[in-house]
């Protein structure tokens, strides 16, 4: 989404629209290809990650952290909305460590995500000002780290459920999980832990939207009441709702 | 200081040292000229500034607010320090307007500050909370733009007032404002506005000293009960100090 200006506008004027405290996680990862690519770098995808090496840590700590980041708060100033840009790091906002290599799989410079300190993202919210997060964490010795953007979503919303009501909205091309891949109007309205299962072994769920719903769904499990799947272009628009009970 | 390591490293840990409220605004200037140069772009400076078109006001932006902001923000939290990185655009802390073309130079994307909103940093420091500042400010209207560190300094210290008995320590590579340049050790100790316009009648300053003074001397004038030039490698040591009377 944040690669095109048009959709990111229309995106973020969606989301100045919210009511409440409410903050923003955006991801990055076109511009990173391209601003490596630039370098002289190739990027490396396994699983849908990015294979983070100590020269890819700097493109993305600076086109996540610094280039989109910026941008997106420039933006949302630009709208009225105090949005305050931040990474894992600041504030020590989220610890992480370091990938273990899995399966023979060595991740680079990727972060699993240990702990939120969701006290000290309370007190920014508190004063008013709207968090914009970049897929960026960082592991207490001196080190960023690289994070999914989903994953830091989920992570932040079940923190946050000590002192909010939360709704984790994930926004995408599509308005919401379709039942049938062609056809964009067959949204599923609610998915449960127990139906998610079952979408995954009819096979309606696949690829991409696998690892979206498993965040979602732990997101749920972990005390989050509700989580939306919806179109960046429809943002407050209801898309597929997760939540524990049909 | 931010390029090299070592230095950096010892910088940071005199700066954990320093009691009570505290920030920290950085630069980044070789980083960034080093960054354009691997994009193919070229830096041209014109009195010591950047000029910033489009291509390298992404690039400042990144590296400044990304790359090195975050390396320092990480550096700092592992010294035990809640550090906090942030632009000008981050809770609309500096609000700036692009420079008009003077005497024949369009800069570009370079912001002359118009107001700091030192309430918001005020309640970032209340809550214990560590700023370090990119050189960056934004205009209000979307765009960030690239402002000289000094200046960012001086505009806080003096937007601090308000709030804090504040002392500015600027930091470089000598001891202090030196009376004769090939003797390292012949630092003055006290430099006034009106002792300024001497040394500068007698040649005794000169070049890049110059702005870095002018920057001292204005935020004196502006209600900064003292400031300090100083070395990277002696933070706390005395050097130079700036203040209405001798």
């Amino acid at each position: 989404m944040v690669e095109n200006n048009d959709s990111l506008q229309q995106l973020l004027q969606q989301f100045a629209q919210i009511s409440g405290a409410r903050l923003l996680v955006h991801g990055g990862g076109r511009t990173a290809t391209a601003m490596a690519s630039q370098l002289g770098m190739e990027s490396h995808m396994v699983n849908g990650r990015r294979v983070t090496d100590a020269d890819m840590l700097k493109v993305v700590t600076m086109v996540y952290g610094g280039l989109v980041n910026k941008h997106i708060v420039a933006m949302l100033q630009a709208m009225g909305l105090p949005a305050i840009g931040l990474t894992g790091a600041d504030a020590d906002l989220i610890r992480a460590h370091r990938r273990p290599i899995t399966h023979g799989v060595d991740y680079g410079f990727v972060g699993d995500v240990d702990r939120v300190n969701s006290y000290a993202l309370h007190r920014l919210l508190q004063q008013g000002l709207v968090p914009v997060m970049a897929p960026l964490t960082h592991d207490g010795n001196g080190t960023m780290l690289n994070t999914n953007a989903d994953t830091i979503a989920s992570s932040l919303a079940v923190a946050l459920t000590n002192f909010y009501d939360v709704e984790l909205v994930y926004c995408f091309e599509k308005k919401g999980v379709l039942s049938r891949a062609d056809d964009d109007n067959s949204v599923i309205p609610v998915i449960t832990p127990d139906s998610f299962v079952q979408l995954q072994t009819d096979g309606v769920v696949a690829g991409g939207m696998i690892p979206k719903l498993q965040n979602a769904v732990n997101a749920v499990k972990q005390g989050v009441p509700q989580v939306r799947i919806t179109s960046a272009k429809e943002l407050l628009e209801q898309g597929t709702i997760i939540r524990e009970k049909a």
